[in-house]
């Protein structure tokens, strides 16, 4: 008895098919899941993703209640929208009590491989325990479900620090599961690349110096966003999972 | 003023115009190019790659002089044809002064990815300082050209025998190159993987054993081909490095 566990390093190595019936956590660290779960911890009522900017307009119009738009173009805040793709403007004061309709083109198109997934879940550093946490239930109520962690990448690549968290759930994984994983080679790569980076940590640099160089890390820098790789770096600093229903195509915070 | 150094995990994850007018080094560890390099090793004039099982009988009936037809479908030799892709086969007494007809699907598929690029290499463990060595020297030449290694993997799948080697390279280079490298993600990726692999290595796990727990490995074992996996962790024990000829399609040994 085995509990499968896959990375897939970007969206276009796998297929919503091979993804149907799994347990799958989307990874976008730069910024797209650290803010959607910032947001949740502050209170908005739930998320809404979508992957172009009309339809994000057209969702927004569509809610009842207070709505707020949310989301960027080339990491920039959208003409005419209320948020950014920052964590740091998803304050309590902005976002309790709202729907957030929210368009980023990596994050979502990783969220649109997951439709016949079992159970989505949103992962980010501010939120690490919490995601192996629900892992290891799953596994252990379910052990033959299966499960994926999802990089979102940037434009296509494959970015590092993605990879990081991947290997870091991995990483933590093999130490808690009670059953052996049967992982892939991209699992194995990804749990190499955080073993790397925790030795880097141990001699004193902190993560969040290792995500500014990876590639997500280096656009984030270039839009003068050194606060965003800050907070996305910060480790566990909320308790909230983010589950994507896809039914409705809308995320709440799991309160199971 | 720096070197651009970037790994691809994958063909897929590439294109062939993205590798036009650069050096690149096809990888494919188990077992395409290592057996192409033993091939020459010993004595072989000439590879041609093929990807189809008839295009390569035709290909060799066209061939003037001494033909074998070598290769595999599904790791196993083909029917009619004289040698399958264990370097194992390839002996000085059975390729010397021979033509060698070549097809497997995984490193073929890569070549043809590299039919606009300015210098093809083939890449192995067992070559590993002799591509090292020419790296170094394209870059001190011509460090505008840019070098990319070039996983092929296993139908479709990232295998972490391919990465290890990228990142046994990316390690190398950074430590040879007279000027700073500048590297995508994949190519950090690489490098942790190599670097986990060497602390098990001064551990005492021999690189062969990292190599059998590869999606690569686990299949060559399921063939029964661990002696295979050997030979090909076997570093550095041929001095030859295999050039692919773009235009007119043949892999000859290195002699500039």
């Amino acid at each position: 008895m085995s509990v499968s566990l896959r990375v897939h390093l970007l969206p276009a190595l796998t297929s919503p098919e091979e993804l149907t019936g799994r347990v799958v956590v989307v990874i976008d660290v730069l910024r797209a899941t650290t803010t959607i779960t910032t947001a949740l911890a502050h209170g908005a009522v739930q998320v809404i993703p979508c992957l172009e900017v009309d339809e994000a307009q057209l969702a927004a119009q569509r809610q009842q209640g207070d709505v707020l738009l949310g989301g960027e173009r080339l990491g920039v805040k959208i003409a005419g929208f209320d948020l950014g793709n920052s964590p740091d403007e998803y304050t309590r004061s902005r976002v309790a009590g709202k729907t957030i309709v929210f368009t980023t083109t990596n994050g979502t198109r990783a969220m649109l491989f997951c439709r016949g997934a079992q159970r989505v879940l949103l992962g980010a550093f501010v939120n690490f325990s919490a995601v192996c946490h629900e892992l290891s239930r799953v596994a252990a109520e379910s052990p033959e479900t299966g499960i994926d962690l999802l990089c979102a990448g940037t434009r296509g690549e494959i970015t590092r620090e993605d990879v990081l968290l991947a290997g870091a759930i991995v990483d933590e994984l093999s130490r808690q599961f009670p059953i052996p994983l049967e992982v892939n080679d991209q699992a194995d790569l990804a749990g190499d690349a955080w073993r790397s980076a925790v030795e880097r940590i141990r001699g004193g640099r902190p993560l969040a110096e290792i995500l500014q160089r990876s590639c997500g890390g280096r656009n984030v820098l270039q839009l003068g966003q050194e606060r965003d790789i800050e907070i996305a770096a910060a480790v566990d600093t909320v308790d909230v999972i983010p589950l994507l229903d896809p039914a409705g195509w809308t995320i709440r915070a799991d309160t199971s």
